[in-house]
């Protein structure tokens, strides 16, 4: 059996590539960087790749709007795993620089709006250059001529690079910062049930029916199901038409996630089912008795028992 | 084959027995009188009777009161029918009395309150004697003793009885009044789904759960099942414990009321069936796309091919 | 100054009058007891009296639905001051009777529902007289040629009849049984709110507005007001037309009350404020941050400051 | 008095341009185009501009994205007035220059995206090359090194160059497509209320509040005020923050919205007012009588009069 092909949001190095050595074997597999989101996906879609593991929910690489964009359209896809990785940032630079020598730095966009506080603080003056992500970055400082003499990335890159020095770690200005990262696949059969797994999906809004979205809401509301995660997006044919691509707690084996499923297809038939998957946070879902499996599975005994005239 | 037997709140004569020959069948059947709903009901469980006809709502009788609790407890029953009987009123007394000559009036208390303004602008300083049902009062006028002259009761009883004759008629002071009597039978096979149907409930008001009614009602609301009928009914046991007694349309048949069933049990453990029968007029219930029979089928069969893994 | 009068569902010696006992200086004002609900408020809205103690929840005397539908129209009542009165039932005889000499035994229908278990335990195949009361039937045992031996009422009236003995105490079914009374003056200035207050409302549904009750219940729950009692009743004119009666937690002068009170006003306008007063038990309402005082007027001042265009 | 100043989303000719000179008098103002949304927005709060027009949904030139954020965050801003621009496309190139000269198309990517099936109809296998806006694209064919012999842009750019051919027009796949655009200035009056106004308001979720967003949508939709936009936004902070940007029917001086405004502020007490203003469209808002601002006058009148005892 060959190995796993595994396509990511590159070039490596990156928090995505940290994202992705986290799933069990992928160490070993191929590891294929990609320069967007749109042909990390496209790959898994015509199976050059098994899966793809592209950013969710804020990435200090962008991309979390074209993954949201992407897996709503075109062939179907489903979520299998989600990633958690903590986000620090290191300074790096070449050997023999100091931080009195430096007077630009690189790095991706959403990197540098993340590190103001302490570049403010300790480099105040220093001038700002765009990369297109914080490896790109890094690695440009290889080039002698680079115009900066500073990067700021993650540390997964300083420590691949014995060519850069780290000036300084752990500046980024939220002490916590996590970027959540998802492992897409063909669909197929679902992972197993672990009893604390997430279900996605995406709701276009049905523009001929005011109150849909609280309808909606109610769907998973009215089950008991909690949501973690809610983005609403422009479907980019006309004002006004948007989808909804949701997090759900639970897995859609568990009664109550399958009964608001079908309740969001009767309401929205064009809702997308994108995966139930374990919670990288592996917390349990609290589950009221009346949303059980049980209380389901007597709930439809007993009618069926009516409808049998018993 | 033996003709059905077929009991009603009594005595002859009254709006219920009204009720009951509306049924196919029944002015040829065995109608027994009861002097009471529970009475009228517990032959039925007994087996001595098939059904029986008992008022529901607005009767000029009373006895709803009764119905609601006597069909929320004890042994199982089922709705297999309604039916809607006018409210008009005649004053009746024996030959050759005027309205010059009464005196006093006898009726039930709940009619007597019906006719009070035309009583007030034609009989000015009548006396009231209470009876124990319109038909009793008129009957009593057959017996010279009577201490009243003239008694108010519905145009069957006057109709019946040879020895009265009607001093006015139309005398209500609503116009189109109307009661609402069931017919209630044991357990069994549901009557057919005709399109214009109800469906009737006892769902007990779980007290450990705050916003339980709101989210009672939103089993109807969310599956759009409109509600005809909504009343509370002290349990009778604790302070503050109620049951609600509703009528809502459509059929157990249909996919929308299955499904609100089906939540109701969940929320309510003991919620009781209490039947689906025909509107007694005959209007269709309004269904929206969503909550159609085929909305609900095919949001079952997309369910169960994502479980499957397809 | 002269004492004030109060009126009571009679006759004297029941649980009614131990209601008004509580209130303080009732002891030494004039106790009118009435034979109904409705003549007991009459009188007050006459100015004949000034306060009515009349039962609104689950009274072993009847009057429960008498009261909801006296307070529900008419001139305008206000609720003052709630009382609770534990249930408990003695056995009395005259001096010589025991229980093996008892043949029959009369009280009100409700006392003799809740006292079943204990007779038929202890007094097996004895026969029941309906009472119009508990303290009359204990007083008809004074006359020599009463039809029954015994009666079952309240420790109140067996405390003040030295010509009967109890036989048993104790002897109801449910151990902690209470009844809720209130006493309903004239409207006026509101009782001082104390932060253990409930307020009650009569909420016709409307018809023509589909949806009414949840609307209806919506404007307490998304101002955090917890309800503790909610009964339907029928208007009594025509089918499917219901008004509500509410008790909600807190006083009219809590902003929370004060704005589902407008919310209702404008839904149903013909919505009967019934009174804020003190709850029996003292337990303070709970109350989230944001349906605090503090919060509307914070948010109050927000919008005129929007109005005024800062 | 001198001219009001503008800034807008440039460069000059683009459809941002376009509905700057919608507003009246804007064709005789100084008009400021800049490179970025913030920029145009700083200016303005800064003081240097009286209002700067930018998109706010489905843009063709992108920044609707820099405009739901920026408006949200910062020193306050207002919403003076909304545009409504056709999308129409031409395709252009220099004089001379044919369909079948066509090898390399420049324009705005989201143009782009709104003309390939008209690209691929016409001119397959051509190439693509990105540019900063339609109207960069357009100008820099004036360059006669321009790697690429055609642009795409709106009539607008077109017109405006007698240094271009227009080679196709109406070359969008969307027939009807619009972008709506928002003009923004600094809190002060509010613009007077027409019956055909819009609310726009920033509601963060508050995130220790699970329901919260049903919660929020029940503020409009308990006062029947319909929502024509909703779109959430991650504040970049945490995983899970988000903040919903929320078009509402009304004006802040309805009463409805007022409450609604006030509600909000109660449950998400940061919610951030950003205007109320005339609808492009003019379409006048459908009010419910329970919900106009005689029924909320009515409604706090009543609830005047039982807080001080009438």
């Amino acid at each position: 059996m060959s190995a796993a092909t595994y396509t990511f949001l590159g070039p490596e190095g990156t928090f995505t590539e940290a994202a992705l050595l986290q799933v069990p074997g992928a160490a070993d597999a191929q590891r294929v960087p990609c320069t967007n989101v749109n042909t990390a996906l496209e790959r898994v879609r015509q199976g050059e790749a098994d899966a793809a593991m592209v950013p969710i929910e804020n990435s200090v690489e962008g991309g979390v709007t074209a993954t949201l964009d992407a897996i709503a359209t075109g062939q179907e896809l489903r979520i299998v795993r989600e990633a958690l990785v903590p986000i620090t940032f290191v300074l790096v630079a070449r050997p023999g620089v100091g931080l009195s020598d430096i007077k630009r730095i690189s790095t991706h966009g959403h990197a540098w709006a993340q590190c103001r506080l302490w570049v403010d603080a300790n480099l105040p003056g220093v001038d700002y250059m765009p990369g297109s992500s914080t490896a790109a970055a890094a690695m440009g400082l290889l080039d002698e001529d680079a115009p900066y003499e500073a990067a700021i990335c993650g540390p997964l890159v300083a420590a691949g690079q014995s060519g850069l020095n780290v000036l300084a770690e752990d500046i980024g200005d939220v002490p916590d910062a996590v970027t959540r990262f998802i492992l897409v696949g063909r669909p197929g059969a679902l992972p197993e049930r672990t009893g604390a797994d997430k279900t996605t999906v995406v709701v276009p809004l049905p523009e001929d029916h005011p109150g849909a979205l609280m309808e909606i809401l109610d769907q998973f509301a009215s089950r008991g199901v909690n949501l973690s995660r809610i983005e609403s997006r422009p479907t980019g044919q006309y004002l006004g038409h948007y989808f909804f691509s949701i997090d759900a707690d639970g897995h859609a084996a568990d009664s109550r996630v399958a009964d608001a499923l079908a309740g969001l297809h009767r309401i929205s038939p064009a809702t997308r089912f994108l995966g139930s998957y374990a919670r990288a946070d592996m917390q349990p879902a609290v589950v009221a008795p009346h949303t059980s499996d049980a209380a389901f599975a007597s709930a439809h005994a007993w009618v069926d028992s009516i409808l049998k005239g018993q």
